[in-house]
């Protein structure tokens, strides 16, 4: 059998959920960088395999598939050699975590996504940040973290709703839990401080999926980093000259 | 078998999908109805179902499930009557039904559920409207209308994916759709007009699921009318007295 093709962004943490599965589970595949920060996503030739323009997409023989969730449910049904405890055939199991799945999108995503957007991603894109939306973001990123530790990482166990081993929404809400890694350290420590249960639950997560999860989330550290330094370089130049940082963040903007 | 619970508002897109699926599939089931315009879903007692404090949610026997596309998956899978083309056993239509799905969380409903909120609903809800979210919700909805009628609904099929029977998919981004009523006939038919498709197809949904459709949406026709009387009366007050109609709206808020 052909290799299934994987179109992703690592700075995509959707698309670092899906290489993170492949890998764990041993599914043979090619990973097709789309760079969304060069606007990959929007040509011609990727609308071909996903016409809403997003990664990560699939393409497995002649069969198409978006949307993360999709896909990991997808390749957890297609591919035999995939543990049950990822996506439970028992009914009842599995419709819990359609109701965490469904729940991220409008609730930890949403702020965990929007909120990284327009305070740290905004400037590199060239966007115009919107405070409003950030501070809105934030308020649902707050609530998305406290009704995790308090809902479904209650009580002793490993992974979410008291299981002793991870699920495709395990992996699908650390990933974007790690995207907080663009605020910095003292943001993303300001989010996650007295959330004791969910920096358990990330560093089990890491170590199911070891070495797979730090290979995927490599480049994130390293653009966290450059981002980090090109923040330092100007706030320096803006002290000493007083001077706007725009020149600055259009060489930033090309990262 | 004791019949299931589905705790529900109707003025809920997602509250009026769940119990559609239910009258159609001839599932036995008991409405509770929890008012959002009373805060009937903060209350403790609605915490125990579900502590997230949304609807819908459904309790059967000891389980109890909120999201309503997990709720529709599981009801789907679970009540053997249920006819395959809402959730189709076969592993490539249904990964593509969860797809959409997905999808609609980010793009149709956050825009349609966005944009109902910071424009008719906040002045009855005694919140004050953010015009920006407002403006942000009305791009992001005309984006996906577009989408839903060049991607899922190319062809000439009554229903999305070419298909001709509708799956869970159709019935919740249909009833989101018919949410843009709250809006108004006017900018109702500025968001749909230019869109056949979509317009043939809320219509085929209409017909495949008569007369529970209508019946469902009955409360959503109601409130639109009573809304839109008090918005012309406030507006003949305002005109009459130059007054300010916050206690009109404190009156409407109650709705």
């Amino acid at each position: 059998m052909a290799p299934i093709k994987v179109y992703a962004d690592r700075w995509s943490q959707p698309s670092r959920a899906v290489i993170i599965f492949c890998r764990v589970n041993k599914i043979d595949f090619e990973e097709v960088a789309v760079d969304l920060f060069k606007s990959q996503h929007r040509t011609p030739e990727f609308k071909k395999v996903n016409p809403m323009g997003q990664v990560p997409a699939i393409v497995d023989g002649r069969f198409k598939l978006f949307e993360s969730h999709a896909i990991l449910r997808y390749l957890a049904t297609v591919f035999p050699g995939v543990a049950d405890h990822w996506y439970p055939a028992d009914l009842f199991t599995r419709a819990k975590i359609e109701s965490i799945l469904d729940w991220h999108h409008s609730n930890l995503r949403r702020g965990a996504a929007t909120l990284v957007m327009h305070t740290a991603l905004a400037p590199f894109l060239g966007l115009r940040p919107r405070p409003e939306a950030a501070k809105q973001a934030e308020k649902l990123l707050t609530q998305s973290l406290a009704m995790i530790e308090s809902v479904w990482l209650k009580g002793d166990a490993k992974f979410l709703m008291g299981s002793p081993l991870p699920s495709i929404a395990d992996l699908s809400l650390v990933c974007e839990i790690m995207q907080l890694e663009a605020l910095g350290d003292d943001t993303r420590d300001k989010f996650l401080r007295g959330h004791e249960k969910i920096l358990a639950w990330i560093s089990n997560m890491k170590k199911a999926t070891s070495p797979h999860f730090e290979e995927a989330h490599m480049f994130l550290f390293e653009v966290k980093e450059q981002m980090q330094s090109k923040k330092n370089v100007a706030a320096a130049a803006a002290a000493k000259h007083g001077s706007e940082t725009s020149s600055l963040l259009k060489i930033a903007s090309k990262l």
